[in-house]
């Protein structure tokens, strides 16, 4: 087993990472408090994994509550149906939530545990790679708006997560890949050793081999933990997780999160951070062709789209939640594995990144 | 000026209590970081001291939102309606929220400002006692569901409060009363000399005499902050705040929070608490008479009432915050100044108090 400890002094938890977790309760039922366990998850993980969480809580009072599938749930009307349900058991304070299930049903559920009667704890059990390796670190939690991703919501963490790689099995190759760019992303940022590894690793990684899996999900928690450890409301280097991100999310809205898995966005996102980059004269050629080539061989999209608008695109990005006293902030790349936080960027690059990628 | 200082580490804070302070704009300004500010008020608060408010923030980008007045705009609703708003100007993270007027202002503009992009920074400016006395100080906010006060909500401290006793002439006879309930329970709970000065100075406190009345906001935001300080997230003896809000919730729920004002049950709740603990032998008639007397003074309800059922309290009662393991706890009464939290009471008491105050 595998334990990435995530430490937030009284918020610390544990990740734990192992073959088979999903049926070990001794891995869950220490960290359940009350007698009331609620368990949120999706229609299309409920079939594969709720009757072994059940089963690991025998004795427990166990309430559930299945969701559509897909980011259009994450909203508030969402999150205000779910506490009705709450209310209407009624579940009181010492109730644990368990978000069972990808990123999504990990946001709301979190969510949802942050603003119940001010607070109740939270376990998450996350199924998709996605999540095992972004929504798993950090306590965010939160619901869209219309108009913006994660617009609403709370830091909250949660007591502890429970890891089986061989959930990845059954996730849609697409949903994988999605997970593999943020996986990418961690290399990026700040850890160039690993970005190499993933260059040489990625067959076994497409392929499923656990052990590949593993090694890249814990190095994955290890390198979002030790930024957020820094920063845990984002207040300074926790920015720069947002790499392809101020990209990804205009990419997002401005298809309405449909068309797009949150990892393409990123995917493509990181490629125009890239390209704007390498117009400012920081970042190379050579690399770009490197991340390019990760990205295809992660089968990401990495090229131009025409479901894109340069215009609404740049209109979209000055929602984002990074623009401070109306100015952009963008991470951008001094190379593979340096990522930087700028909000002093040659504005005619950003355009011209905009309309090279947005074909609309 | 008054100064109460709230220590709560990187999250501490001052109320500061002065005459004409509203007017202040440099107690005012220094406190806001970025350059867009979002007044929330209501209709009723609005004409009186938005101007004041607006003027102080001159060069500021001030936008304003105000809210019909009553407890039945704290729903999710309307904070999503709020929401709406915010995203549409578009707000950035860097927005100062101020909550301009009552309790139900101050708790849903905190939620709004606890959830909006994950938390922005909040000021409040109380302007009624209720709200001068109590949600200043701990940093709950919330909002309600139709089967429960506060049942979603967040812990979010303001960057600061500022409170001018003068605004309390502007405010109903019954309003004030309401917010003098709240007063009285922070000297039932642990400062009997407190209660003493209440006893000896209502008259003037119900004549709006200021020195009587910043004296007395002092006091109580000391009083509570010694206990929030010690608890801030109600893991303990926080809960002591709760004297007659379990009894005081279930009559404003039961009645759809009409007819009743919050401190209007909390006042009858207080002596539904003394009435139990009398029952129990703990608190002597006496003491009960002391606190009828004093509520009275203060133009309180301290009678049984038909527009109460005891089934339907106790039904309520059961759904409160403070159930665990379908134990209800209660704050019961030594005496004047001791209040206790239990969950080991005698049922026939609670019964017995139900069905005496509860006349349907």
């Amino acid at each position: 087993m595998k334990t990435v400890s995530i430490d937030l002094k009284d918020r610390s938890y544990d990740i734990l990472i192992a073959p088979g977790i999903l049926d070990d309760s001794k891995q869950l039922r220490p960290w359940i408090c009350g007698q009331q366990v609620f368990i949120i998850t999706n229609e299309v993980v409920a079939p594969l994994y709720l009757e072994k969480i059940t089963n690991s809580l025998a004795g427990k009072s166990v309430e559930k509550m299945i969701l559509k599938d897909g980011e259009s749930v994450k909203t508030l009307r969402t999150a205000q149906e779910i506490f009705d349900r709450m209310i209407s058991v009624p579940l009181d304070r010492s109730t644990t939530v368990i978000a069972l299930g990808g990123g999504v049903v990990g946001d709301i559920a979190g969510f949802v545990a942050a603003c119940y009667q001010r607070g109740i704890p939270f376990i998450q059990i996350p199924t998709t790679l996605l999540s095992q390796v972004d929504s798993s670190v950090g306590g965010k939690t939160g619901v869209n708006h219309p108009q913006g991703k994660n617009m609403i919501g709370a830091f909250h963490q949660p007591q502890r997560v429970l890891i089986d790689a061989s959930t990845l099995s059954t996730l849609e190759p697409r949903q994988f890949s999605s997970g593999v760019a943020e996986v990418i992303k961690y290399g990026m940022i700040n850890d160039p050793p690993f970005f190499t590894w993933l260059e040489d690793n990625i067959n076994l990684v497409m392929n499923l081999n656990e052990d590949a899996l593993e090694y890249m999900i814990e190095q994955s928690c290890r390198n979002k933990a030790n930024i957020v450890e820094q920063d845990e409301k984002e207040a300074g280097i926790r920015a720069l997780l947002n790499l392809g991100h101020t990209f990804g999310h205009a990419i997002e809205t401005s298809t309405h999160y449909a068309g797009w898995l949150h990892g393409e966005a990123i995917a493509l996102g990181m490629m125009m951070a890239g390209f704007m980059s390498k117009i400012q004269g920081e970042f190379s050629g050579h690399e770009l062709v490197r991340l390019e080539s990760l990205l295809d061989r992660a089968r990401l999209p990495t090229q131009p789209d025409r479901s894109l608008s340069a215009r609404k695109l740049k209109e979209l990005m000055m929602l984002d939640k990074k623009v401070r006293h109306g100015k952009l902030r963008l991470v951008l790349l001094k190379g593979i594995g340096q990522a930087y936080i700028t909000d002093r960027y040659d504005k005619t690059a950003l355009d011209t990144t905009l309309e090279y990628f947005a074909l609309d």
